[in-house]
């Protein structure tokens, strides 16, 4: 009966991406997004009208619907697919029980004003039960997703029989999934990447070449596995494919929107008019601030690249100052 | 007293850079040529006439010599940096005693045909002490270090001290230096990236994606991991910048000899062809060799991503179904 009914939750790109992978798999999907006129536009043209335009959907599939109360009602499983900026108040919405559904985390992420990992807030807000949970992580673009090109996911639960049982409605031939049990860490990951995403986006838009890029990253890796430690606990391979290739993919890859806004900044672009100048939501701008915050608050690992970036994004400091005072401390 | 006078053995472009930067802390250096005509035009022109030909160097501080045992002879310290393939070839023509020297190995690799590491090499044919041998190694290409652009070099070796030292007359404004004592690990590193920057190519060139990619190399940086530590034992933090950041600088860069062999191979190119289409000599080639066979007869570590490239380069297996059977193995 896992992962019984889905919705999705969420019109984006990574929300298409994951609902062309379990259409493949599963009879049929519920899809929850916010605006009538985007379903039926998506009804008629056959695909996303925003994201991903290029795949065709089996639309007799799928159950559209507008009303967050009755996707959740209907589905056992609920796949969190929001940019984690909008989150709470999409979410807010809400008000039927889901303390008994299954909720499968697919937004990178923190809720900002609270700080807090959306398995947490799910747990806190809406009660759902903690073995309940689950994430779903990369390395995997939305865009190569939509091409079919060989990508890998990660499920992870606290239930191995759960994470296998969603892992194997997102199989396919172009698509390997693993499993892991490390919710909240694979969360953490999820938006440490995009913050170094933007780090690496400044370098590469400062020119300083691919030498201290990838003394960057490589720092950044280490960075991330002290960060999640401390803030988790555990111990976790950090060089598996959904911590280092998460991070490896967003770093490098000119498809990631957290790269192209950090290589505006290094470009000398202004922290405002960059922001202005994506069309997507960079949530590694507000991922930022959260995890400088909870690791000022909670943490307290040793951040030099979170701090870097922060002072860039928060506190005005010019691009090439925080990286020459970066450069210091780096190893 | 350390390092004392330095004798860079090699012409090629590493040798070009690492001259340089000693040259800005250095009085003097010796630097081994093996042809008189190339000497003569270096001095002539100011620059080295075949590699990195933008940087002028002070040609009064050199003292160039085109016969191997004056230049082992004068020098307290030996800077290797001969391309791996022709190592024993040059080194072939030394003569005289080098017991009592420091020997500093910036060349990557391993002995072809012997399947030595290069330290053991020089311990086991040349009698120089264990101790008194230091490796240098990046993440740093050699046309970076001519574009002064921020790097990181480690040098590693038994005594601390030693190392430090050596270190000292790299530093300078846009090179920082690192300090290591794992000597063989960092050997055997520098070895592997070249393979694994083959395969980042090859995947480059068959455009698999940005996603598989950066699985490759996570499950590449752990493959290095296993290997190393069956073969050297002990602990390193395989993160740190002399391992994953060179991984990273030669597998994701395009001044990589590797990668863009590899990216031929992967656009359809023999094997053959992509070889003599290179102008210099891509070590990762015979590199693959002397680590498949280091491994079947040695180590035995699971290294599948080893494997696969060997299999294409050197049993005609095709790219794109040496890729596929890859695929399946990757976590």
């Amino acid at each position: 009966m896992v992962p019984g009914r889905v919705a999705v939750m969420g019109g984006g790109s990574w929300a298409t991406a994951l609902s062309k992978l379990m259409l493949q798999n599963m009879p049929g999907i519920i899809w929850y997004m916010r605006r009538d006129d985007r379903i039926e536009e998506f009804r008629q043209l056959g695909h996303n009208p925003a994201y991903l335009t290029d795949v065709e959907f089996p639309v007799e599939k799928i159950c559209f619907l507008s009303d967050i109360n009755r996707a959740a009602m209907e589905a056992d499983t609920l796949l969190m697919a929001m940019p984690s900026p909008y989150f709470k108040s999409h979410l807010a919405k809400l008000t039927v029980d889901i303390s008994d559904k299954r909720v499968v985390i697919a937004t990178k992420g923190i809720i900002p004003d609270e700080n807090m990992l959306i398995s947490d807030y799910m747990v806190e807000h809406y009660h759902v039960r903690p073995e309940h949970i689950m994430v779903v992580s990369g390395p995997c673009h939305a865009e190569e997703v939509a091409l079919d090109r060989l990508s890998y996911l990660t499920v992870a639960s606290p239930e191995r029989a759960a994470a296998r049982a969603f892992a194997e409605v997102l199989n396919g031939k172009a698509m390997h999934t693993l499993l892991s049990d490390d919710v909240s860490g694979i969360e953490y990951a999820g938006v440490l990447k995009n913050v170094y995403a933007i780090g690496s986006g400044i370098i590469h838009g400062l020119k300083t070449g691919d030498n201290f890029q990838a003394i960057f990253l490589s720092n950044a890796i280490r960075e991330m596995e002290r960060f999640i430690t401390q803030a988790v606990g555990g111990t976790r391979c950090i060089c598996d494919s959904v911590y280092l290739g998460d991070l490896l993919v967003t770093g490098y890859s000119r498809f990631s929107r957290n790269h192209n806004f950090g290589s505006m900044l290094g470009r000398g672009c202004p922290v405002r008019r960059a922001m202005m100048e994506m069309e997507m939501v960079t949530e590694g701008y507000y991922g930022t601030k959260c995890l400088y915050e909870i690791n000022s608050q909670r943490v307290h690992a040793s951040m030099p690249l979170l701090d870097a970036i922060y002072s860039i994004l928060y506190d005005g400091v010019p691009v090439v100052r925080a990286m020459r005072h970066l450069s210091s401390e780096l190893v």
